[in-house]
């Protein structure tokens, strides 16, 4: 917001990427090197993805804010004890951003991939940013990251493209890539054997790509024909390629 | 490929970012600063978006190689005299980077954005794959700067998100808008009243925004409602943000 006191410090939602620590913007290198607190999600009894991307980065005297999610995938976020959960843990990230914001210090909350695309950045961002000034710094997205990864154009020409969470229902999964050129699969984890189901469905099992922590040092990509059944990580994407306008 | 031999230069596919040059990656200034060849597009009389941020980072000494289109948006590009200028156009511009690469110099092509996402890279891709090694380096992709301009989540939680190129019929766009919970409609330049008119008819008209020139110094962002009518900027997006699952 425009109105903020100036007193107040500033939150950067900084995006780094999709797994390579080089993968990172220079803006967001600066931002990292700078900031006097970093905050970041992690999951319980795990330091997070994203911190063996930013440790090469942040200055060492930064004080790091770890927000430990209660709960990540034990309960389907139907369940009304996951909503509770969550919208607690949110109030008190808030809180905690919130305390050093207000005491003129300024914060990076940096996320995997790109902030505002899929990202838990966002619940704070919708919760902060009528009281404090909000800067956001666009990362890779975890599925430029896949598709590069691959070698694999992803859509040209008059392709259209949908990126589609792994939690949909089967039929709605096939039905929205019956519908589009390419699609990106996201957030596989439990949901393999469903999302594989749908695209076998709309009959394009034979181009998908099956891409695990694209990028990364535990990289692993596979036509999705090929993977075993079962689970799969939760940063792991599926991707149909387009086949775009041939000039 | 794997059997390309090893006296052969490697042709790399570098993501710019969406136009402000601090938000290119440390690996795209890495390679941008160490390779002796960097080609990229151009218009017509134009240097091309791509050198204002590529400018900041390549060495001085590097030789540059401008590929410039021989027609952009002056024919349609189902015009057959559009499609026939453009094969010899890729044509001419594969032998032209095939040439450093066979002599054994590693190439640069840069892109605005993300090379493997709507990007002409993949043109050059295509047709250099078999017989060189290619890497690609993932950039920002110019919609993840506009909705990052904007500071306007795009899409969380179950959100479809959908990419939809403005060269699209106005029943197909109004069909797409209406089965996603986000969108983003790139390529505007010429289709910005068929684009509205999609939109409108699709009941998303009140929460769309138009993004011009998302994070570089010539950025504009304004409610699509408010857009006067007209011409825009091929690199202008017209995003319509989901709404998530709320915890």
């Amino acid at each position: 917001m425009t109105g903020a006191p100036a007193s107040h410090g500033c939150l950067y939602g900084v995006g780094l990427g999709p797994g390579d620590p080089e993968l990172v913007t220079v803006k967001a290198t600066k931002i990292l090197g700078s900031v006097p607190v970093i905050a970041s999600f992690a999951k319980k009894g795990a330091a997070g993805r994203a911190q063996a991307i930013f440790d090469c980065w942040v200055s060492k005297t930064c004080r790091r804010l770890l927000l430990i999610y209660p709960v990540t995938t034990e309960l389907h976020f139907c369940d009304s004890t996951y909503v509770a959960q969550l919208r607690g843990f949110y109030k008190d990230a808030e809180d905690s951003i919130a305390a050093h914001l207000l005491a003129g210090q300024d914060v990076a909350l940096v996320c995997e991939g790109d902030p505002l695309f899929y990202g838990s950045f966002i619940h704070l961002f919708i919760r902060l940013r009528d009281r404090f000034r909000i800067e956001v710094i666009p990362g890779v997205t975890g599925v430029s990251g896949c598709w590069s990864a691959a070698k694999t154009p992803i859509a040209w020409g008059d392709d259209v493209l949908s990126i589609l969470p792994g939690t949909l229902g089967q039929a709605a999964l096939t039905r929205h890539i019956g519908t589009s050129d390419a699609a990106v699969v996201i957030k596989i984890g439990a949901n393999l054997a469903k999302v594989r189901a749908a695209i076998a469905e709309a009959g394009r099992l034979s181009t998908a790509l099956y891409v695990e922590y694209g990028t990364s040092e535990a990289q692993m990509i596979t036509p999705l024909a090929d993977k075993a059944a079962g689970h799969a990580p939760y940063f792991s994407s599926i991707i149909i390629p387009g086949h775009g306008r041939h000039a």
